[in-house]
């Protein structure tokens, strides 16, 4: 099946990084894909990130996720669990990723994102202090669930899948240890599953050490 | 059922709304609920909009609609069909709201999140112009569908659940429908659906005049 799927995709990319964790969840490897060059903004051209399978066409994360354990969902580790509470955690904390994506992106990302007249300490100190409030969130629920556990209980679920790519930034920017001491034993616990190690960014193995923008957080 | 169900809800908020057209959709009339003020800033106090079913408590608004399909399958409308493509579909434009929602805020509430020394024109301008292109696509994706379709096809959906309360905001704030005329057109095929009617926000009808923010798009 892996064969009627093609995945086009940029190097560390949550987004995109997520769907290929999933894939490998799901036992579909050697799916066919193309590697776009963010450089050359090839993913803002005619080939987006996105994920084909048949002639089904789906771009956005979260649907891709989905739609590949609802499709498989008996191949592979089972990704969001029957039992009614705990896919209700899978589900919340899935979507909470969004927050710390968002407020990541808004600190790691300032200078890309805010052109260069429109920059100002006071609304990069802003980002920073969401970005500090948010980590303490993830930070209880890791205290939570407790040491060895995974964000959503004992097993690896979806809420891994789509969390770990946005976790992964925080070591890469050098973002300080202490601000986040759970989320960086969470980070090395992960960083070797197979799914995850199989689909590291290629970019990244090239060049581990990425910009220091969480640097001073 | 529903008895089991307590909402905390604040009026005219895109996600507490979702949640309420599910809760419809699903057949769960008679759920307790409390409205938060917003005003009174109850939204970011001890009470936050959360949906609890017995023991499980959920505050992502995806989470809860997706909870409230699965637990409730066979119960009211089926919002997340069994059809891979068509499935696929609906969590598609399912997830592509949240990017409708973003760029609307960015110029709808662009006073409210941004502080007075802060604002810029040229921020506005580039925010106004994301709107506008990201309106193009809904336009062209509801074109294809077809008049009197709903987001995802035939079918009433998910996706229609979590983008009508976005879609609402655009008449409210006084978008000129010529910027996106077919999407004021499901708008009107869909405001006087039984669920949507009857989760309309409470000071949205004593107030039908919303603020003009979205007047010069």
């Amino acid at each position: 099946m892996a064969q009627d799927i093609m995945l086009y995709w940029g190097s560390g990319s949550p987004p995109c990084w997520k769907v290929m964790i999933a894939l490998e969840e799901k036992q579909l490897q050697g799916y066919k894909h193309k590697l776009l060059s963010f450089d050359k903004k090839e993913h803002k051209g005619e080939e987006v990130p996105t994920l084909k399978h048949g002639d089904i066409v789906v771009n956005e994360s979260f649907a891709a996720c989905l739609y590949l354990e609802n499709t498989f969902k008996s191949q592979g580790t089972r990704l969001i669990p029957d039992d009614p509470a705990e896919q209700a955690l899978v589900y919340q904390r899935m979507f909470e990723t969004e927050n710390l994506q968002k407020k990541m992106y808004e600190v790691a990302f300032y200078e890309h994102y805010i052109p260069k007249e429109e920059r100002l300490e006071s609304a990069l100190k802003r980002n920073k202090e969401n970005l500090i409030a948010e980590l303490k969130l993830w930070e209880g629920y890791l205290e939570k669930t407790g040491k060895g556990s995974f964000l959503a209980g004992k097993n690896f679920s979806m809420a891994d899948v789509v969390a770990f790519p946005i976790v992964a930034y925080f070591p890469r920017f050098h973002c300080p240890k202490e601000r986040c001491p759970r989320l960086m034993e969470y980070y090395e616990m992960l960083k070797d599953r197979p799914s995850i190690k199989a689909s590291w960014p290629p970019h990244w193995l090239e060049k581990p050490e990425g910009q220091d923008t969480l640097k001073n957080l």
